[in-house]
């Protein structure tokens, strides 16, 4: 008896760690104390991080934060246990550099794909925290353009004007195009005729220009006639600019085409159609 | 004898270790029987993520399903038994950094070559839980239009308007356009003469609209005239828009068309062909 | 003579380690053993692979398999001799650090090199267990278009129909368009004159539609008059689309496009020429 | 009692460590007395360089930066505490190298997703440092340009012709083209009918230079005739430079050009309209 | 004297260690040997690597060999004496974790810009071991197109058909399309007047079909007339296909053209001239 | 008394390190005072750096140099006392492992982001050591074209014609065109008629071009008629080459223009107007 | 006295290490021996490789390779000074895991940052290496073409056709297109009208081919006529090639362009303008 416990206790005590089986035993079951502690501050942790969500604008909807919430606690849990794993092998003299190693080439490869949803968590926080867009705005992201309809940590969605829902991961947001801080530009181009006097229709836009001015109450600056902006194949064209309230700026473009359009009738100014010289040779 | 075996002893017992020979013996045994312990405890994981699945709504075909957990219980068996391995060479005092280095250089070559598959599964994952679309939705992704016709983590499927299948691994997909949610739009542009008066194609359209939102059912707002959208090389271009229900917004934009050719037949407004004035040269 | 043993003890046994040179040679003897045993386990493996290969659907060439193994065996024989080298020299109190170092930079250079293989193979492996196609379907990849001649592990070989044959590393296959699972669409785009009564080139239309739906076997839903899908510049546009076998409906467009013709001749209907009105004025 | 001591004291005293319990208990006080000296530190740099912050130019919103500061120190309180339990379960002898490598990808996965922060801060220093541009100044930037509204070390805000916000993070910003600092350029092209003398229409462009010259202050330098640009397929382009103050630019050439058609017109100088030879076939 | 030596064997015997400097020394000299056997072993494999490759296909330059196996004996030679070093300075007890470190990271920059070096030999094997083309074949690559003349380990070389040499690394062929494996196909489309009788024309072309199959043995299908493959804006576009052996195609392209016009000629068949209608409107 | 120093001694000094805690102290003094040294050496090479620099051709203000060398003297400051604080801590037996990884991380996270400030000073600096272009240069870079004003280790400034300021991190510019550095071509195309006599226009051209070497000292070679390159659609273009140098290119390219209309008008040589053949039918 | 000694000798000796203070100081007197070596043999090897380069083809500026030889020995001594200061100091016992962390992630970034000059060099070294081209050849690279003026290991420098000098560093060099290897292409096409006989037109051709193959000696093969190579929409194009010395196939083209119009004239076969059939509708 006395023999076989000598020999198993050297089996499993390394004389210069001077420890016994007893001690090691205690101290494994110190070691998933502490993992189970872990798991519980972690488990807190996202459950008041929930709550916290809950209460701020982000209106996420509460069934599916829950289930996030459960994923995340139970791969947590398998991580913990990982963790107290290998000190408790370690306490057997068992080497774990092999597990280490291969469980540090899965988490790299998971690493690298997860790297977009950081990436999608830090942008989406500073495009809340510095206050780029909010829900209701005009913006243009990566070509995508239309009113934010929803904003969140990982995806921002916008409904385009054709009625289309675009779902933009926020990581691929870079340059953000707001429509809606500001005043916004109304500009007309019209063409008229290298026949016509220049003065003359200026001078008819010029009237247009001040009659919207008094009438339309989203106009915020101009609209002023800047001149001459091209002398084209067939046609001198002018342009008219004025500063609108945002998201009127189409609605005054469109009074403006059709106020030039009639008052040119009355004051028999051509817009030029494309004009070509023939020279005719018989054969 | 005793010399030999005091020898042997000397060859495999380092002093400064303290364990017999039986003793390391044992420990190998108690590492491969872990081993043993650790594949069956992935390959339970993995049959119970297989039936879970099964449950779920993922059509996933149970032959490939089956076929997938028997390749990935077969590669775990040789990592498990990598990681067995090389505390027992340690236990023996053979070093085992080359080992170590070698597969970790071939592990790392994996990682980054699988890298994308696990972006493929947390992408999928996310447009899973966040119900980016669904079967049966129309949606756009990276150029490719169509009907979405199975989902899954690792591929989308589209059935294109042409008929054609587009599968798409789930790391393709960034931006998504949902042509589903919400009501789309229908807009018409038409165009009519700079001789034509404005005022009167802009009542004639209206009667159109009032008429076609009163027939048709999928027309949820509007279709309203928005104006003078602008002035063309020969033609004034005026805008209709509407809202409809999704996936019917083609269908009224084509009987819009239709109606509004009758329409501007019956009241002698012309559609006017491209116009050019030229000025003859004989030579 | 005892003097110099002892001194030659002196230099190869370290005291706080030891062990016997005899011993360290037995030690060293044992690691080759595992080397010798772990080429021959690695050989093994491969040639089972080749074999199971070769009874899958895999038409590899078996000469080219062959040498593929006879490659794969070389390498690895240096790779298994530089894991054994290393121990053996710690044994005798060489750091061997200065060596894994340059191995491993080495090693990394060829993993990084090597990892768009990794790549093909995984793809490869996906593309053949989702069936995303077989040998024999039309599909297009990376704007390469063709019927599928050869599927493999590394490459995929498409037939385009030039002729010409592409070859294309799996790696290299992201989003797969397959023209061959389901029915395919017919789309054919015709122009009436702004002259010409819609009503009755849509009856004519319709006319075709079904007599074509009744005399080709191909056609698995329609051909339907879709309506007016544009108002051109001088014509207006109107739709046909139909649902046939996959890699039929280029036929069936082209049958649809010379009935349309016939009929339209028959009904004199005209497919107007680009119509332009000229406004002459003589200098 | 004194063998339970003993015993005891055999379990948490490695012998070759030789370090009391209440010994290490005290350590493991002193290390947390140095992550709460840490804390308190980097809580004091924070405020401090907020404070400065708020004295320097950036107008950054106070409460926003207090939202900033209060993060960040949450966040680092983490990582000190963190940074502090790793030595104390040493101190127990309880391996870390397991929490270390899980803690290490995720601060991987962190680090490489926070990266194009970094590259913000450090772009945005370089920007403010280097003077590139200032508040007010016209710049073009990744194509975006308009009137800088408003720099930071992460954004720079851009105020657009069409009165657009551009939002643009600095790490997008590479090539600046800044538009104020020094002389900008006026350039009209001018067409003249082949029949035209050149001589005659170039005294004329230089006429109206002289002009200009006089009567506009923003103008720097020239306008000058450079000569025949072109030999076009049916006009002789004649090019007009000059330097003006930046943001005059536009306005000369809208200028020059009224100025050119009004001369024109005097000297009898055509603009000319597209020319073509039509040579006629009678069938 | 004996003091003195006391001291220096206090200086260079560490007593843990209990080597004598003697001992050292010869260990060093062993390690000094091993480096010379290892760069004897690396010459002959490096020797032996180009006998073998002047047997074979590749027709490599001799005297470039030579210099490219002299280069790398040099190279191999500073990189064996590192290894060698490292363990001489750790057995006289100077740590080389600085050397190590230093040796790292620029062995790491090399190793990244040799990494597409890795991929061209990678690729390189692999298109000769796959056979994807071979000298003389017609083939695109990267869009670059012509007859290859030489392929190598490194780059490939392709002659244009515009006399220009194509030297391509192969890191950089990815797709690879082969223009001489197989039929290639000749494709000719023929545009008739909307005024021409489709199936007249048709049969003009199937006879010309016929005629050619007889006299080109090079033609290996077809050629077949397809039907309407396109209504044109002014024309019917008929399409004729033929398969031909490989670099044939364009000749029979050719041919079909040249005869396709004299017997459209003959038929009085008309290839139409872009049509237009013009509506005159005097001003 | 004694035993409760024999008790702390106990807790500071682990018997097989026999330090005191005098010693320790000392030791730590040490490591400080080195520390201090170390920022002095790093302070004394940046004020040196600077000096150096302010006597060299880069027109550095020297405020913003200051500015500069104060962050970095605060920055390397934190540095070097963080490389002073780990051996401390360690003295205590405190492990810094995972100080050292957090600190890593963030480093990592820092160099990354630091990567393109590198490569702007590496590729800054070979740009000024090979002379690539000097300041007053006419360069292109990136597709911005203009004259160097401004060259740095940073940032390259150049003045475009429009007079916007391009402002080009060095790491941005790869491919240098620089358009100073030896003659430069002017390239004419001139159009004849296909009516005209070519030999008769190319004996004209021939003429100008004899006449203009010998006005025009910044020719330095030709100008040459090559010949016809190109048959037109309704043209036959005759190309003229010259050297001239640097900057001089456009303004000989408008003399040469001029001329050729003006000795054409005086020749009768036609420059003619697109063609087209018109063949009429009337319905 | 003794207690002082005594006291100061267990500072600074370690027992376990049993290293006097003397004999540490002798060892590190060694090791910067060994350093100030290093540095000798490494300047020595920069010496001897300016040297050989003096003597090979590179016609590197002696001045540059000073400044660079001298940069170069200056940082090495700061590389090597840091090599012996980490052992120094580790030999009193101070760890220095915190300097080796720093320098790590410094070396890395600028690892990292001189990532492509190391690309520059392999890449240089290959095109020496493989005669991709020397100096003199014509080439096109990366879409810049002319001839190339230098060739070095870092830029290569190609003198354009405009006469501007394309400074491209080796690692911007992928594909490279040599135009002086072998025998060029002269290709010229010609238009005849669809009325003209193609028979007579192809043996004018045939005709001009032969006078010139017997006139111009540069002409390698050909010139042959191919055929028809395009039915266009107004034109029957008829394609020549020929094979002519490099550099040479412009001037041929040329001449052949000039020839075919002159015998065309003397034929009377046209070179036809673009022709339109126009139908005439009077309103």
């Amino acid at each position: 008896m006395q023999g076989t416990l000598e020999f198993l206790k050297g089996i499993f005590i390394n004389k210069n760690e001077d420890l016994t089986i007893l001690g090691k035993l205690i101290k494994i079951a110190l070691i998933f104390l502490l993992v189970k502690i872990g798991i519980k501050i972690f488990n807190t942790i996202i459950d008041k991080s929930m709550e916290r969500k809950s209460r701020l604008k982000f209106g996420v909807d509460e069934k599916k934060a829950n289930t996030l919430a459960a994923i995340l606690k139970n791969l947590s849990k398998y991580v913990f246990y990982f963790i107290g794993l290998v000190p408790a092998l370690e306490l057997f003299g068992i080497k774990t550099t092999s597990i280490l190693a291969t469980a540090g080439i899965g988490g790299l490869a998971i690493g690298f794909g997860a790297q977009s949803l950081v990436k999608d968590v830090i942008t989406g926080f500073f495009i809340l925290f510095e206050d780029q867009f909010s829900v209701g705005d005009y913006v243009k992201v990566e070509g995508y353009e239309g009113i934010v309809e929803e904003m969140g940590l990982r995806v921002t969605k916008i409904r385009g004007f054709s009625g289309e829902l675009y779902i933009i991961p926020n990581s691929n947001i870079q340059i953000v195009t707001n429509g809606t801080k500001g005043a916004m530009r109304s500009l007309v181009e019209v063409s008229i005729s290298y026949e016509e006097d220049i003065d003359k229709a200026m001078k008819v836009l010029e009237k247009i220009c001040k009659e919207l001015k008094d009438t339309e109450n989203s106009i915020v600056e101009g609209p002023t006639v800047l001149g001459v902006s091209k002398l084209g194949e067939y046609d001198i064209v002018l342009t008219i600019v004025a500063k609108t309230d945002a998201m009127e700026q189409w609605r005054i473009e469109r009074i403006l085409r059709k106020r030039i359009k009639e008052e040119f009738d009355n004051e028999n100014i051509e817009i030029p159609y494309p004009k070509r010289v023939v020279i005719e040779k018989k054969v």
